[in-house]
């Protein structure tokens, strides 16, 4: 099989690593790769990583440059990827790395990012229960945002002993999870030698998406408080999840529950006890390290995933849909080995 | 008036800090500097920063080296600083920066640090209800540790605000905080481009110290779930602190709660309502910044602490502990004004 | 003495630490903090550090505001103090930050930063030979690059040692050097991680800067290859400088040169032999770190400096000219002792 | 074709490296994993990055251990490959990442090494003139040093064009290369913020291996004057070289002098002019990014090599001559794609 692929926002972060995991992808061929600004330079400019596409021409992001592919990746601004997608024929697999089409809810949309809600496409986290089957043969797939990717997995399997609505998340992350922005907040000077939190107090996009996660996973009415802190390293996020046990709950109990859900997932590392999961352990690797135990004293599950926020958490998360939507092994070109140190 | 001190672990992260921190202290003259298997060295081989005391050698810790000096500041590993404190006139002015003498249950040492407890001396985090009287001329001061002193500080002031029982504390940390300690753990190769929790599930010394705080500043039966992080950055602690807000309380209630609690602290900066605490804005500094909101939708108070770990955190704190047991002005020597970028 | 002292670009890196180090000169009262968008916001918002002046208001960057102060520090991108300066009375210590005023070639200027030359002004680098004569009393400075303060310094004593036609520097160093300039060069994802080159062949701007110091410390002819290297650090360059050792020349000669240099220099510190700078060392501190040696086998002379570039590089330097410009101490308010680790 | 592979040192950053590529390779089947003081544990334990080894036991590293693979990689401590390697057959093909077999000069090894000479292997940097061949078919490999490796390949085209008498190399590199020993000097405190160099005027161990890669690269006489800087990285080597250029030398001459030495080079990439080598675009892969230019004001080709300390400064240059060892094609299970940012 020959699958051709272009990817839109191809000098960003998100393009650029997209490229790097479809360039070891064996069924697929890399087509038009498109821009905004930057249309009319060289790929190589943006990303000298990628040697095989460095002489690569970048193109404007139209209708004309994305026709006859069969697979097409928006790595678009928010809120930016609906007209792209409208233009595109029901038959092509059009996968979002956005957040346009995630949320079902349209007054979650308005309440955390405004405007008018896109819609709502299948939801490109193959772990939720019966997702895998809701991404099968679809041909339209919104990528998870990557803090709900790694704190759902984190806690998915303790949601039966805990009580669901007084979770807390504290995550540090990388900058490159806001892009190539150009604010003074991101540049290495404030970044270098510096943690500092930002959304506080429930106002980041990605808590109705995780809590919409957490329902799907069997929570009844999963409250959330999540702060993200950004941290010195150029990829990654920790989520450190917690929530008070229930009554009863032994930690044989906590280790039995992520035994069993993720003895069979192909992309989530359940570290042996006592090993807690480090984020260079999966830099650039299509996985989720994750580790649960019980804190008796102060009676919570406490649980922690490590992601590549690029890898799985958006570009690798985006081909294993694709993989599913197309009928391929899940795993397909797909790497669960990190690069460390 | 010149008050002579000494500093033993003088070649170590806490014993640099001390020494940088006294050089700008205008009633101090450096006295004795010791150390352990470095004695016999010039200080300027291990702190290259200290340029007005690089030719002086270090000399043993032994009771002679010691004598004679009004104050003594105990930079040693935890659980030895209880007999060279023994040797010691109670004349003369001993800081630990270790743990030994900080804990009141004995219990709790028991638990946490294993071994026989040594004592408990009055506390030297200034800031608590009634502590500065209690340092006020004393002779033995038990200095904080770093996680209790920024997260006692940043979720202080909301006590009263809060369900105290349901505390989480998670906060991103630099590798200095371990000191010299050769361990494969605080390698540069393992601390850049990572981040990676330790002591998960309330098995951290500092836990019970965190609560024994909060008691003594009015909580009624803190529990608290704890997990550090540790981030590539030289130095700085951001604790994320949050509880389950009472029944009623406003984020009108949480600022004035907070500005009541620190107008007249010298240390202890409560920014402006929307900004939040960066540790960049702390180091060198003996300060804490301080920030806190209601988060309406989790129903959770969410409070965060920025701070130096080596200055406020350890050797900033102690040289204020030592100005009030001295009868000093609190804020001698010590400077609010952090270096950044 | 109360010495009123204004500070343009207040809201940028150079001005911060120009405030960060005023604040801590005893016979400085801080004036006029003036911006170009910045105006209007608390100076708070840009520099959490400066706690002390949280709360002043930044002004726009007029004569009017700058008026009535006995000093006036120009922070302002390259090519616009000119007009600024000439606005400010014969009176006024001007002490200009950037490069307008240093080069006393109008073709260096014309060629490395284009358009017209405004002239030159007592170049700060008391160091230099017979400089501080010059800056004693003068009521313009122009203040010196960063790599040119630390490559001078650490090279200086060898030229009579030393083929001056050849040498090389190559200076690793930090971002914050380009100040808050919002470019995807500096963002902290290209930062991190990463280290990079610029200004390679001979295009840095302080190409002919370092090379008129040379002259300046007698140097007949001095070329000189300069290529900066980008490193993952929030302040800091370390210059790594070497030439060919002339003939005869010995390990011993090249020590008692640095020896003899820098025995009574306030702010440069020789370190014992075998000792290398380390950018720790220094930073925050007014001072440069050198060392030098003789490579016998490929018969160079190595030299290498450390330095801060903010603050001996910038800040701390210009405030060193401000005192001998005023007839004070040279060594007032600043400080040789660095915060590492 | 399937190849069974021993590693030693299996624990260490060059062995984890080793097995990350090994687990690319199509014909590589991994047999032993073996380490020193580490036998007995699970491999896991020091690589959690390499989830599919995860639960492999280490065994000690003994001549049973060894048995029976087609290839062993010795990733062992300098000046103890030899008596490993001695008990392997001569079939068996060793390829030693250690220094022990890379001199040819008894000499220098006696001078930068101490102790005795134990010999000397095919040297395995195959883009030297006529290596391949002498690497085909070997059964004993040397693998070269990571900055001779850069900086062979960066100044190597333009030897021809410059004085190799007076070569100047200041290279910034990442504390990988010093593996995980535990020493103050690589702890992330004195790491991180901070550039310091080391190895200064001539004393890097290195340094003779450059010159006897330069000397089979035809230059007459290579002097190098050589100097690593230690900065905040996880990976990477920025290798900064110039030389004196000769006379009528111009930058067309330079630049084509690059494109015709490495048009057909599979894992040297000469970027296009302008854009200037970024450690990393190297990160995790088998190449090195070059660029050259001529420096006229100075007089010196300036050249400049970004490569992966351990990737293809290691365990990937390894794997390169492995293949060539065995027939393979060169490029086999190597990939020249980067992780960025």
């Amino acid at each position: 099989m020959s699958i051709s692929v272009a990817v839109t926002g191809a000098t960003g972060y998100v393009g650029g690593e997209l490229l790097r995991m479809l360039l070891a992808h064996p069924e697929v061929e890399i087509g038009a790769l498109t821009a905004g600004s930057s249309a009319g330079s060289r790929l190589g400019d943006h990303h000298a990583h990628l040697v095989p596409l460095a002489d690569r021409e970048v193109l404007e992001t139209t209708t004309e440059n994305l026709a006859g592919h069969d697979v097409v990746f928006l790595a678009l601004p928010h809120g930016t990827s609906a007209p792209v997608a409208a233009e595109l024929g029901d038959d092509v697999l059009v996968i979002d790395c956005g957040a346009d089409f995630r949320l079902q809810s349209s007054d979650d949309w308005s309440r955390f990012y405004g405007g008018d809600h896109a819609g709502t496409w299948p939801y490109g986290l193959p772990e939720l229960p019966g997702q895998r089957e809701r991404l099968a043969g679809t041909r339209r797939v919104a990528g998870p945002g990557c803090f709900p990717t790694v704190s759902t997995l984190a806690i998915m399997p303790a949601l039966p002993l805990v009580d669901d609505s007084a979770l807390t998340i504290v995550a540090p992350t990388a900058p490159s999870g806001a892009g190539k922005k150009l604010a003074t907040t991101f540049l290495g000077s404030e970044v270098l030698g510096q943690a500092s939190a930002y959304g506080v107090g429930g106002t980041h996009r990605h808590t109705p998406e995780i809590e919409q996660n957490l329902r799907a996973a069997g929570a009844e009415n999963p409250v959330v408080s999540f702060t993200p802190v950004l941290v010195p390293m150029s990829r990654g996020i920790l989520a450190v999840v917690s929530a008070p046990a229930a009554e009863g709950v032994t930690a044989a109990d906590v280790r039995a529950a992520y035994v069993a859900a993720y003895a069979d997932e192909p992309f989530v590392h359940l570290l042996p006890e006592g090993q807690w999961p480090q984020t260079q352990g999966t830099l650039g690797a299509n996985t989720v390290h994750v580790q649960a135990t019980l804190d008796e004293r102060a009676g919570r599950v406490v649980a922690i995933g490590a992601m590549d926020n690029l890898a799985k958490g958006t570009a690798g998360g985006a081909i294993q849909s694709m993989n599913l939507a197309l009928g391929l092994p899940e795993t397909t070109g797909l790497t669960t080995i990190g690069v460390a140190p």
